[in-house]
């Protein structure tokens, strides 16, 4: 099941004749960040993301942004795991056509992206290229066999994220669509204290690097339970992208589906230590932000035109490969299911 | 003096503005690899490094040798600072057209660097790109507060590498110039025992990943010494370069000047802990190959054409930025200096 989507199973046949280390303690796609118990019995939080498709795509076209994300991205897997940061390290793929101030507003955003989650380059590989491409690797620290996965949640419990949504699918609308009218502010924050104080209290967690629906569809088939999200899941988009999703029209569910995501954690809490855990929130001037709930079927139900609807997220995590990355087509297939919705026959396949 | 380095000076600029985090024990070029001290007083030691134009260029194009130094050139920095490795975490840039024997292969470099190395992948990243592009990032563990590190030679100590020099540049050779009747087998081996053993014993140590000369040239600028390489340097050679060199009528120093390097460990060694230090190395059945010794002058010296140079290596460090990595242009430059060479004309500028 977990394979059916194209992404997992192309990483599954790429590392199926890997040996694992013993040092490893979270399993395949367990976590966000791989979790290392050192000789020392000390437990480290290792993750490694590039910007590649991003910056390719025009989605990133600002060096402050393409730095700042370099950063951030990392750092969201380290917070979905409850780590503490120590360091990233980051390699870089310069063109030598590269301006200086381009160069200098690239570091720029790795610089304050580090400030802003309390953390430090380490150090890094230069190299040159025909195109801009960065990877940064970060590595956080665990407290001892304690960290959060993404495996864990039973039905009953609330969904949760750490705040408002769509923001990520917002800005990518504007940026790939050229709506430039509708300036979106796009700067995230790795949810790094909320991941820590999420830790040893929430059941599951993951961070929405790829969309709301790509993490939950993910959660679904590691956790083998569904999510019904609240009848009032509309209050939960961000202000700013609801606003542009009226404004050219889309339906909002959009915001859900798209695959730039928000880079807020989402996270599963049982009923027995809601009360506890939403008062440690609010003693850190935190208010997170309640989706709905686990269900026993497999399934995401959505609130929509009047009834609930069974999302096929499968269908929709796989899109982007079947259409190319072509956004108009993109967009296209996404209304075309809103249709099916509309008219009642959205079908989810179980894959 | 260290900036005058091309790549060195792009280092320090890149670097500038980001602060320094209280964690990391080693200063900026002073060590292979980045030395963290974490909360638990563990040391570990991170280092991150890129196949991108070695692909792009066409020195690489086995996919399992690309696997394999995926892994090495990364082990060997590990290796130069004398730290036990944990694992690797990877990320992948593959295009959407790479057929699936191609990628079979990547990976079984990768698991077979691993497993020739006694370490794991731990996990990564893929994203699809217009060319192959591969990105590792090791992790280490070293023991608390003792790491390897390229400052701290002196003159009069002894100059060694873990084993034959010049097999990387002559495989760039064979690979550059097309000449595949010389079949140049490069599948290099970090040096990872030997690191270990020489930790606490060896007073500098780097990896030759650039080539020779670029290893002592940065030792001399890091160190403020020089080194006098043996008058029998030629018997420090891997036969199968020498061979080559030989049968193509190039001057076997240009096996010590290109920057495709055989990943060796270049170290020095106190007079007074040679003996002993020789006698372990012999229990492991290692023979360290001494190739000269430390000088109180900053100057690179060889013994070519029946007279002591002292080589302009600043020179030849910058040559592939500046002949735009065409490389008959830069053989042809090399051979101008072999020239100067001969007439006793080539001159060292210190800068």
């Amino acid at each position: 099941m977990i394979n059916s989507i194209v992404e997992n199973n192309f990483i599954a046949k790429l590392t199926r004749n890997f040996p694992r280390s013993p040092f490893q303690k979270n399993a395949i796609q367990q976590t966000d960040a791989e979790i290392i118990r050192t000789d020392n019995n000390d437990y480290l939080a290792i993750t490694t993301d590039s910007i590649v498709e991003e910056i390719a795509c025009g989605l990133y076209d600002n060096p402050y942004l393409i730095g700042w994300m370099t950063v951030m991205v990392n750092m969201s897997d380290l917070a979905a795991v409850g780590a503490y940061p120590l360091g990233i390290m980051l390699s870089e793929v310069i063109p030598s056509s590269c301006p200086a101030h381009f160069l200098h507003r690239l570091q720029s955003g790795i610089r304050d992206a580090c400030t802003a989650c309390g953390t430090y380059v380490f150090g890094g590989d230069t190299n040159s290229g025909e195109k801009l491409l960065m990877t940064g690797t970060a590595i956080g620290s665990c407290k001892k066999d304690q960290f959060l996965s993404r495996v864990g949640c039973q039905p009953g419990e609330t969904l949760y994220s750490t705040n408002q949504l769509g923001i990520g699918n917002a800005f990518a609308l504007a940026q790939l669509r050229k709506q430039k009218n509708y300036h979106i502010n796009f700067q995230p924050l790795a949810r790094i204290k909320e991941g820590q104080l999420l830790n040893g209290i929430a059941t599951a967690c993951m961070d929405t690097s790829d969309g709301v629906f790509s993490t939950l569809d993910q959660l679904m088939r590691l956790n083998n339970v569904g999510f019904e999200l609240n009848v009032e899941w509309l209050s939960t988009l961000h202000p700013d992208a609801k606003l542009l999703v009226d404004a050219v029209g889309l339906p909002p569910w959009l915001l859900l589906a798209g695959q730039h995501g928000e880079f807020e954690l989402i996270f599963t809490i049982p009923k027995n230590s809601e009360t506890e855990f939403l008062y440690h929130a609010s003693k850190n001037e935190w208010y997170p932000i309640p989706l709905g709930k686990v269900i026993d079927e497999t399934a995401i139900k959505l609130h929509l035109y009047g009834k609930t609807t069974t999302i096929d997220t499968g269908r929709i995590r796989n899109l982007p490969i079947q259409m190319d990355g072509n956004i108009e087509n993109y967009i296209n297939e996404l209304l075309t299911i809103d249709k099916e919705i509309q008219k009642g026959e959205h079908q989810y396949v179980a894959h």
